[in-house]
């Protein structure tokens, strides 16, 4: 079966969409969500803008604050008026940032309620114990992706270990009682593994390099993969080769990419909503 | 060959004994930690004194507040005063606490450096970006007992997938390159698995539950249980089944218990250094 992700994610735009209404009209706020960019690096511009124009049509005001440079002094004092400032409900810095400054120590900054993008060491330690208020976007897309098609919960293989994906999809995956195997670069037998599991996630950044003989016929492969060529886009799996095989395959495109574009606007909502309950707007 | 937890334990202590004693000597100050224990459990109790003795051979004032009881306000206003009193370098709320209070929401309002438990959200998510300044003291644990044989990294099976062990573990066992794989009471054929993985850590709470039969010749077997029965201590690994076949073990006790039980110090001291560092105290 072909698990395709714009079903998922327009099924979740329509209830964001009438969550946020319903919020606008109720309390009479204007929801704003702070995109701070520091440099010019191309695809962080490209998706800073399709952040505006998805936070649009949510009814968000998606605002772009861009630094040319800045240092991290200047940058923490920028986001703690932002965590400040009532008005701003939500606060997401665009990577990369320059190498002076160091990722994971700008964002820590920011409230947890205000951390849309679901990186802050408090909310990626908070899904220990199963708070899943905010969560990276990339990690609650492949979970969407697998709920809405009623995927079995049983044993997942996820090839990535990173703070964006592989970690905080295991924690997630781990709250739904899979039993739960983190691969990367230096795994041996990576194969064996990969079909041992009847979930099997990756997010390896090679374009097409799985193919059918990472898999089964019992496999859910879902492709976290967005590998640009010219004007092709395609994942890290061969599509061609392990739908064949493959119980059920994500696209790239048309997959996690457009679920998670859209799960970035959960973390807002959701922060949102804790900050009407706790009285901060 | 038998993994002594003894010797690792006793070599670190001696590391943090001078350590601390150059701190003291250097900067002129008396570390402490304050434990914090509400209510009567007796277990509670002898792990609270069994830090207070082992905190005195280390130089570190180890003081017990106890309440018999406390809101929830209240609670946070006493951990809140410790954060800001530079007399105090380490807090260690006791678990379990009444049903009233909940433990993580409890232990979040801890400064990040004075978290000698490593409970706090902020320190498990640390985790995800390598930064193990402090750790859950049994995760610590494990690894430093790897360490210390030289257990080469490879595949690791933790049947545990707890906040206290199990992720945090599963962190640092990525950030040395194991491929990882969590079980629990769900996961289906978790012997095959227990035996793929050339090292397996057990954490269940069941005593004398893990026999040979999920262990091969290849396998290094970390068991983390501590069950009483009446004067008896056993793990939950059955040592005479599982010594024989694998091809490491340790003991229980006189394994990862000794270990954890030092490795909270190990936590106090890396707050304690960054507290200077910071030039907090």
């Amino acid at each position: 079966m072909l698990l395709d992700g714009k079903v998922v994610a327009s099924e979740k735009m329509e209830r964001l969409k009438s969550e946020i209404k319903g919020i606008i009209e109720k309390y009479g706020i204007e929801p704003e969500l702070k995109l701070i960019q520091v440099g010019n690096d191309p695809a962080s511009t490209i998706y800073a803008n399709s952040k505006i124009k998805r936070g649009t049509k949510l009814g968000i005001n998606v605002t772009l604050e861009k630094f040319d440079n800045i240092t991290m002094g200047k940058l923490v004092d920028y986001i703690k008026d932002a965590n400040a400032n009532s008005r701003i409900n939500g606060i997401m810095v665009e990577s990369p940032l320059p190498p002076s400054l160091n990722f994971q120590e700008v964002v820590d900054n920011i409230s947890f309620y205000k951390d849309t993008d679901g990186m802050t060491s408090f909310n990626q330690g908070n899904l220990y114990t199963k708070n899943e208020m905010i969560a990276p976007a990339t990690a609650r897309a492949v979970v969407d992706i697998l709920e809405y098609y009623k995927i079995q919960p049983g044993n997942a293989c996820i090839i990535n270990r990173s703070a964006v994906v592989g970690r905080p999809l295991a924690m997630l995956l781990l709250n739904r009682d899979y039993t739960v195997t983190l691969c990367h670069s230096k795994t041996v037998d990576i194969k064996r593994i990969a079909r041992e599991n009847n979930v099997l996630v990756v997010a390896i950044g090679k374009p097409d390099y799985i193919d059918e003989s990472y898999v089964t016929s019992e496999s859910t492969v879902i492709d976290v993969g967005i590998n640009y060529s010219g004007n092709k886009i395609s994942g890290d799996v061969n599509f061609d080769s392990v739908s064949n095989k493959a119980k059920n395959i994500t696209p790239v495109p048309g997959g996690v990419g457009i679920v998670t574009a859209t799960d970035i606007f959960e973390n807002f909502l959701n922060g949102l909503k804790y900050q009407i309950k706790e009285k901060l707007i």
